[in-house]
């Protein structure tokens, strides 16, 4: 109800402030008897640990994930999974700063508007470090749907960008940008606006495939009106675009009724069996001029957006699967 | 949970097929002792009527809303309130050729995947017919959040399009197009396409002003994640975008900071006062050719969509006006 | 959230107040393709309809089904059923003089106090023709479970009591006491009760059997406890009892591990699958004396409680049985 | 939705077995601002801990609560609360006969039936431990409505019995039995029965008071029914009566309309400001024989159980509170 739970049959629930004992996530809506790769779990966290790209914060901590419960034996009970992930290395001195200040585009104005009372620290409980919980949740999703093939990629960074972005859905690129020819610029760019103290924003497109058809319910809570809920929920996102995204406002009928992956994989709000894609719209970190130049600050959150994004989309289809599931009665 | 409903304090549950008994509403979470007005309600319904436009569906149904509970004496009673509107114009037959025919972007194929049996007549229950039930509930919000203003415009329809639509926000166009100085050029437009059995899309641009601070929760249930997923709910809408949209991929932190309008009224996640903005994105009706070519398809839905974005927009802020409210311990 | 919803998966949202237009129940969470048999639900209906019996109320409504949506050729569509009853026989005068009254035992003074504001005619929401929804939910609920046998007898009334209620499951009573040889003495009694403006409580003896083992969640939504609530949602109930009730503050651990039956069905929140039988008690009706004369007013509410606590028992099996079923991956 | 939260706006989510890593709770829900003092939280829980009483298990672990998120230079954040306590005395070997042993009137066997696949180590999931996660909600859920008073004794245990458990609401007996005069007599009583490797049950009658009017809603969520659901989903507990009980049956309606008391504080399911009070009935533990001749068994949980029916309530009552604060539009 207030907001730290998301979904209704695969329900993540998650806690912790930036810099408080740990972040962590409570998954209930776990089918039992499914197979827990504890190193599995960690290789996703790792994705979108900080330290790990030259150009992210300099945090490096190691957000090793600690089982506290609903597996026993290697294998879900069914029972809720609750994981934590400690912050060993807040130096909350850096954020006195912050104490008696509110940064634009941050949570901390909203936060005193709203609550009252905060935790300024590393931004509390608005810190991107929040979406290690979602990460935790991503994975405990794909065991339902292991069918289900996630890809999110960079498309586009400032003067960066790819037209056809569904062309490179294998990348290998380090940074998570399309164009794995373009990494050794692009690192540089964002180095640079490091050194400025400035920040890029960016997009992401994603590609989701082998989905069952079926997913989604037909008025609110439409497949695409459950994807783009989930992904507006990430610190940063500005947009969410299906299918050919602006271009709908001036394709007509007949353009868009000759091929079918224009819907996206989704008709009257249900998945079809396509390929489910979108692209997914981030502003620039709001932190930029001096307070940037410490070595906290991300230039550009993209690379690390990249498992959040994919952790998501995991959570949507794996609740709405179980709900799909629900309604039929074998008998 | 089968996505009928929507809101969690101030919840509408909306049911009825196109072409059964009725179209209808149920409202739980009004506060009591709110005053009803019966034409207020109407006027709100007759925004999206057929008929009312020379480019619409020849359908012309009264759409009389009738209260069958829930208010007494004018007044709120606290209690569900049903609001049913009935189908007085079903031309059934009309449809019998749909009955073994899926239509491409249409719900007809994927509601068979979903459920293996389904109402042809319309589309059934995914006929835009459903949205006349989310007027209801919008209206009903209004009473809960009486000082927040909503203005949904279009800001572009094909080769129509403006660029500030913000300065449009008091047009006085009968299509309900930003610039009004288009009406007749726009409708003509319309209507070739609908002689050629075509359709095309668009875009709505929708401002929340004198919206209370604090609202949306810092998580999940950001206010801007609330209030995508209700656009991203109404068929054919492919596309939410916040502030300066997709300019965001290209705009660095230096640029976006210096204004706090580019924040769109959210920070956070969580309303900041200011006035909340976005862009809605449409495709183009998916019946063309022949089946376009008789009197039941509107070429655009744009007009008829702008009082289901702005009902939309009233539910999300009376929910979360409610939960904020909740929390609220000053006794 | 204001409590007109029952259920998570299989939902019933009631709307209407007694004398308001009608009374109804929007049902989300129904399979698609059931076979709808509109005779049988207009006879649950019946069951508990005034008038049936000599002893009831003396408002003789006929109590017409009428299914609004959700049903097309006669299946389930899987979208939400709305079913209304109009109210045909009110006498909205009958109750002016209640309009500044509040009756004890009655919703009359606290509805006050919550809302501010009620509709006083018949008791408005907080009437007993709002079990008409529940059994109109009892009877869909029956078509996702129809292997599951729901029995519910009355064990006592006043100086009427029968010792093992199991023993009478098939009672033919007219009046629904165990005990069918005891009816015409039973209803001498009633009639008696109702002549001085008297009335008299009670309790139901409910069986199930033949239902699936594992319902019902091991923490907070055991089925004991999904069951007990769905009981003491309906006015007058003072209290639920599994299995030897209140012996058990009397009997050992050995005492009760001899017999599994003792545990009624359930073991640690959860179906074993063995017949769970519990029994429900009701005070008597607080309406009592000159007010009580006029032929409104039953002197017992327990015969036409009967349908009420199987439809809710029904609504509970269905809605766990849905969430059994959503979490079995191989099918 | 698989029923490890309780509570709609105030939100408890529970986690963890018994012979896990930790036991903990997740609060959602919790206002801003509201001062935790963590000893008295440790205060609370200390009074359901094992080996405070002669009787009760052997098993002696600290229960030291820790506070992971959601709480700031003492005060409460609006964010998720969560608290652990580490099990720290696990004897995992003690309970290596229970792998392959289904014990009567447990959640062995069920959970099997439901899950496939258990911890079978002190119940796992099913253990009494898990209260201590209920108890610190409930120490969180005193926090929002202070004023409430709730009072839980001991009422009946086997040959031990008050006939009017409201005359001894400040009993100072260290077992919280009514009667404080009875303390050694019934502490040797329970002593004989693990002897025996007996166990016994027992009531809890429980009082609260100064609830504010107005809680509750008129239909399925009526105060009586989410209380009695809160008291149902403790283990053992196997009824719930409300004012007069099962006399209810053979009451008739002039002889409760005499005294307002009759109603136990809720009419037409809100409270009225009066006292609330009902009775709660356990049955005995079924682990009796040699198996309960060891350290771990109680013979009777009805003390260790009194902090946990009081938290319950305060959770129910926190959570109507804030939903009835919720439509309270005129502050």
């Amino acid at each position: 109800m207030r907001g730290n739970s998301f979904g209704d049959l695969f329900t993540i629930t998650t806690f912790g402030e930036s810099h408080g004992v740990a972040i962590g996530a409570v998954i209930d809506g776990m089918p039992a008897g499914l197979i827990v790769d504890i190193q599995a779990l960690q290789n996703e966290l790792d994705k979108r640990r900080p330290g790990r790209l030259k150009v992210s914060t300099s945090r490096s901590e190691l957000d090793q994930a600690q089982i506290i419960s609903g597996v026993y034996e290697g294998k879900t009970l069914g029972t809720p999974i609750c994981v934590i992930v400690k912050n060993t290395n807040q130096k909350s001195e850096d954020y006195n700063e912050l104490k008696n200040e509110y940064r634009p585009g941050h949570a901390d104005q909203t936060t005193m508007m709203k609550f009252g009372h905060r935790d300024h620290r590393g931004g509390g409980r608005a810190s991107g470090r929040e979406t290690l919980a979602r990460v935790i949740g991503g994975y405990f999703a794909s065991l339902v749907i292991p069918q289900v093939k996630f890809k999110a990629i960079i498309s586009h960074i400032g003067p960066f960008k790819v037209t056809e972005p569904s062309e490179y859905l294998n990348t290998r690129s380090h940074l998570g940008f399309a164009d794995e020819t373009k990494d050794n610029e692009l690192e540089q760019y964002l180095l640079d606006l490091k050194t400025e103290g400035n920040s890029i924003g960016g997009s992401i497109y994603l590609n989701i495939s082998a989905c069952p058809p079926g997913l989604g319910e037909p008025v609110f809570d439409k497949l695409k009106a459950e994807l783009t809920k989930a992904f507006m929920s990430i610190g940063s996102c500005m947009g969410v675009l299906f299918g050919r995204g602006t271009e709908f406002s001036t394709l007509t009928g007949k353009e868009i009724s000759q091929d079918s992956h224009n819907f996206a994989g989704i008709e009257g709000g249900i998945s079809n069996g396509k390929d489910i894609y979108c692209e997914i719209i981030f502003k620039a970190p709001s932190t930029v001029g001096e307070k940037a130049l410490n070595g906290r600050h991300d230039p550009c959150i993209l690379p690390r957006v990249i498992p959040v994004v994919e952790s998501m989309a995991k959570i949507v289809i794996a609740d709405q699967f179980l709900k799909q599931n629900a309604f039929q009665l074998n008998s």
